[in-house]
């Protein structure tokens, strides 16, 4: 843990939050159909995405979540202290990244999301996308792939075949309780989409960890 | 064949048809353009594909399809009775999917399509579709190119210039077909696709076998 | 030159067309909006276009288009006998296309386009996107780059940006003179873009052969 | 500093600036709907912002960009004189490409643009797109990975959660106050766009240099 980990964490869930809420402010504000908002949502998400994990991942890993920081501390790769800092870089970056939403679109810099997302098909949804979000992770770096693309792609089908809009976040969702616009959340929802992501994860890393791990002689007993 | 494989094919499949039946849900429901909600439908299909193929093609390569598990065990690629398995997972995936995405919905889980999609129009769009995935594969194979990023391509592209929408795969038709919702197909019109997908998958099997032949003295005598 | 080869030209200029003239009869049907129309004719070209070029290229070169394979035989990398069999595989395999097309959608197969495209301005964007495209393939050989993603982005942006919705190509032309549909051009209207397509090339050529030489010592001379 | 670097820096700015400017007559041509409007010059710029990069980068170093160039000249990589001359290329391009947009759709080559773009919520949202145009390169070539895809990737998300659709770009901004279109900014509106842009490369350079710095030895002494 050093001080340009942290800040790339804080910085890098900065940028992300900014571009999911930004994007959606600049989309609902130009349009009334709400699939083309959300088609503008997800595409500047995904890029931003991609960009940010990029760049910062030679610095602190790029998780900008604390769902993967959980899941890369239970595996033993992220000592618990390193964690609890990382996760809360995290928070205190994602929150700045909706104020600086609001700054640059001219809103109220302090909101609370009003938008209503609960109940148990939102949460099966939160779940399925956090879980695929490890899998997506682990199985590419398995896979040797590019995990920032990986990624991103996860999250642009994500964003559009999970009815929660995959959060798949606990920092981008509190940063998003933050901001009632399009990409908003309830406060007093959070609770459930924050349940549901770290149950996803954690089946997520289960599932992942016995697919892919390396071990060929041990698979070949299966 | 091991179980991690099995499982692979059914996940794969199951993540497939959630993302190909949810997304279609949540356009139809967000937009009243179709051209939109068939872009989104696109996107989401596409960006799920290139993930699933990333992740899961080392485990077991990544078919989610009866049709390419045929051509592969044709080619000799793949044992028969590992075909049958395959075959199996993808398809008991492929409708498990289709009932995640309605419960994601909060959609009734049994549904039948009344979806019409038949003739020789259709049938032909199929055909086309099936054949240009095989030569997608073969040919990414033979050009060590991602074969993933070519797949999730040629899908795209076909989603929008065969009249069909480019099914192309007959596990995900099956699953399709317990779907009542943007992507469905009625059930008594899965018969023509699939025997419309696997004369596709045959003929691009054996165009492409004779085009992508690595055998450069034989090519020379053509 | 051998018969692979020839095929791979002709079955490529055919896919592409059916994606060009398919997508954009597709979109039509769908949506009023002729931005999202054009924005899903953009998607299918530019998906089709990496896929085939990927998969054909180790083949034939995936030129796909008499302009760069004019361009390759006066740069002396085709012979002038094989540049003529390949323009009529191309001319062939194009106009197949579109009849391909017209049979998925179920639309007579002959047709003629009515769609007017002429004069200055528009001859003016041919030329840009025929030098671009030209550009693109010397660029990116030269830095070693994908030329398939390379020139499908090209395509994507010139699509959008010159007024003539950028052909870039005499054979794709020649094929949507024979499509009275949204990707259609009235065939009186073919001599003139063919004439800007190959300026373009030639420019393309001209500047291009200068701006990504490889001899490092001339360029210190300049 | 040669021929052809100039020369690549001038007509890889008129290109990027004909698509910026050309995509956005085209699609506020074909739609009333300006998010679609949006989307669509979103894609002609990120496409043909990575084709340039891609193709003129080993020539020049693809700058196009006067806060590119200013940054690199700061960090001691590129010489004064080489700089003047780069901008003076990229200038003298940008402007060249409205007026290639503007004769490709038949309008009056010689504008000068009407749309307001000021205050200090478009000045942030300026320095926020620049700086994290900076942060790209200098990340991706830290991580080495493709500059021309992270920063066309960062572009596009900056169109959409920047309230000023991302300029980014000193040149570019010039050329799109010749041009009363779609993309146009008011000239009296392009010094409060030229120095947010100018702040936010340099604040991106300093955090950047921190960030990306190499020395892994001092990193750990942080």
């Amino acid at each position: 843990m050093n001080a340009r980990m942290l800040t790339a964490e804080a910085l890098g869930t900065l940028l992300l939050v900014a571009a999911v809420v930004g994007s959606g402010i600049m989309a609902e504000t130009l349009t009334g159909d709400v699939a083309l908002a959300l088609l503008a949502n997800t595409i500047a998400t995904a890029a931003a995405l991609v960009m940010l994990i990029t760049v910062l991942g030679p610095i602190s890993g790029a998780h900008f979540n604390p769902a993967v920081t959980l899941v890369f501390t239970l595996r033993g790769e992220v000592a618990v202290t390193t964690a609890v800092a990382m996760v809360a870089a995290q928070c205190a970056g994602g929150v700045a990244g909706s104020w600086l939403a609001h700054l640059m679109f001219e809103q109220p810099v302090l909101q609370a999301s009003t938008h209503i997302r609960t109940g148990g098909a939102q949460w099966l949804a939160e779940g399925v996308a956090t879980f695929g979000l490890i899998l997506s992770i682990l199985g590419a770096i398995r896979a040797q792939a590019n995990v920032a693309i990986v990624v991103a792609l996860w999250i642009t089908a994500a964003y559009w075949f999970t009815a929660s809009t995959s959060f798949a976040n606990p920092a981008v969702a509190l940063a998003r309780g933050f901001s009632d616009t399009f990409a908003g959340i309830r406060p007093v929802d959070l609770p459930g989409f924050w349940a549901a992501q770290v149950i996803g994860a954690l089946a997520g890393m289960v599932l992942g960890g016995w697919l892919f791990r390396n071990d060929d002689q041990d698979s070949a007993r299966v």
